[in-house]
């Protein structure tokens, strides 16, 4: 059976202190990697063995990813790093305390800048230490590539050269691929697959570090997709994630 | 400055129990844990940077680097594994407590078996449960390729390959690379690099999780080599290993 396997990272320091975080790069928290070990219990008693895992260059997805392959004893797959999976890119608000930011601009801002489809924050400016182009692990990459702020529709667009030539021809001769990551780059992974409209994408709100399944026939057509792990629990996750920025 | 780092692993549990390992996927220790922190540390200190990693298929290796590079704040960079970093296959003797089978084959034979160059402990059979060819990570790796059981020398013979056609060669584009391996794998490319006789190298004992520095010019000949640390320590550390299987 074809499977891969989305997961969204655990908890980190800044989703604590509700700040937005976007391309920082800041660790995980105690919860947070309690989640990926959880994530990665349930991923073993669900018996998937992967051929190989994808993630970004933000260590709170890697160090999510690292915890959960322990748990299934399967530290040894290849792991496939790379920018493009990386969160999207907040722009200006990068560092700003969300609650902060909705008492300032209104919650009504907030959410359009978190949430439209095609609005983005304000850039960070060439010269902000900020800028993607000072750090080491991008200098590699084209300048003309690198975001100083991402509407979601930005992020999307930058995913799915990766998706579409790296991630899913690999599907063609592995069968099971995890790939772990970040609320919006697996938006824009989950929208292209289900053929989500632009306007409902922007009201899907994946939990944190629950392993999202999705099942593919021999043909590669998504046959079926379904969340791992207690309801219950799931809805309480999701909620907390929607309920982020507001007062 | 072209640099390559060679990290021998933490404590595992069996070094702990003081068992043969080889190609036993044990975990790290608390201690070992530790001590991967440290050399993190150090490597941190001295301002490595690195472009690149290689490790072993196995978790003791793997997790000595995932602790370092995030000690490091590197997490990100790509991460090569390996089979061929692999530690020796110690064929029969894989499991036995060491100083059980020094009292029971004597020392010095229990001494020959680890350390001799080009005396191999008995295979496994190829029926055994141990036989790599039954672990899911070894499938794609062609039966005849694969050890079981191994002298210093095979082990040097079959990583050899790695290091001339995929390691070495990235020293070309690439400034520091770090590898975190095996005592008997990491013997191989010492004496590789510094041309040490058969003969000597089996009196090479190399510390656990401490970093080795190999310096090079541009010409990539080796100029230099050091370890990273206190020299007390590190005597201490090499002293510990070299007494390992006496009873």
């Amino acid at each position: 059976m074809k499977k891969i396997v989305l997961l969204r990272h655990g908890e980190s320091t800044w989703n604590q202190e509700n700040r937005f975080t976007g391309w920082t790069d800041v660790d995980l928290t105690e919860q947070g990697c309690a989640e990926a070990y959880q994530a990665g219990e349930l991923m073993r008693q669900e018996g998937l063995t992967f051929n190989r895992a994808y993630t970004s260059y933000l260590k709170r997805a890697i160090k999510t990813l690292n915890i959960a392959l322990d748990v299934l004893d399967q530290d040894w797959i290849p792991v496939e790093k790379h920018w493009r999976l990386n969160e999207k890119h907040y722009g200006v608000l990068q560092g700003l305390n969300k609650k902060e930011t909705a008492a300032q601009y209104g919650e009504e801002q907030v959410l359009i800048w978190r949430r439209s489809y095609d609005i983005a924050p304000d850039a960070l400016s060439e010269t902000d230490s900020r800028n993607p182009k000072f750090d080491n692990r991008y200098t590699q990459i084209p300048n003309s590539e690198l975001p100083r702020t991402e509407s979601l529709k930005d992020t999307i667009k930058r995913i799915l050269p990766y998706w579409e030539k790296t991630i899913f021809p690999r599907l063609k001769f592995e069968d099971q691929l995890l790939i772990v990551a970040h609320g919006n780059s697996l938006r824009g992974i989950i929208k292209h697959l289900k053929r989500i409209p632009d306007s409902e994408i922007v009201r899907l709100n994946l939990p944190t570090a629950v392993p999202y399944v999705f099942e593919f026939d021999r043909h590669l057509n998504l046959t079926k997709d379904y969340f791992l792990g207690d309801p219950d629990e799931i809805r309480r996750k999701t909620a907390a994630v929607a309920n982020q920025g507001t007062k």
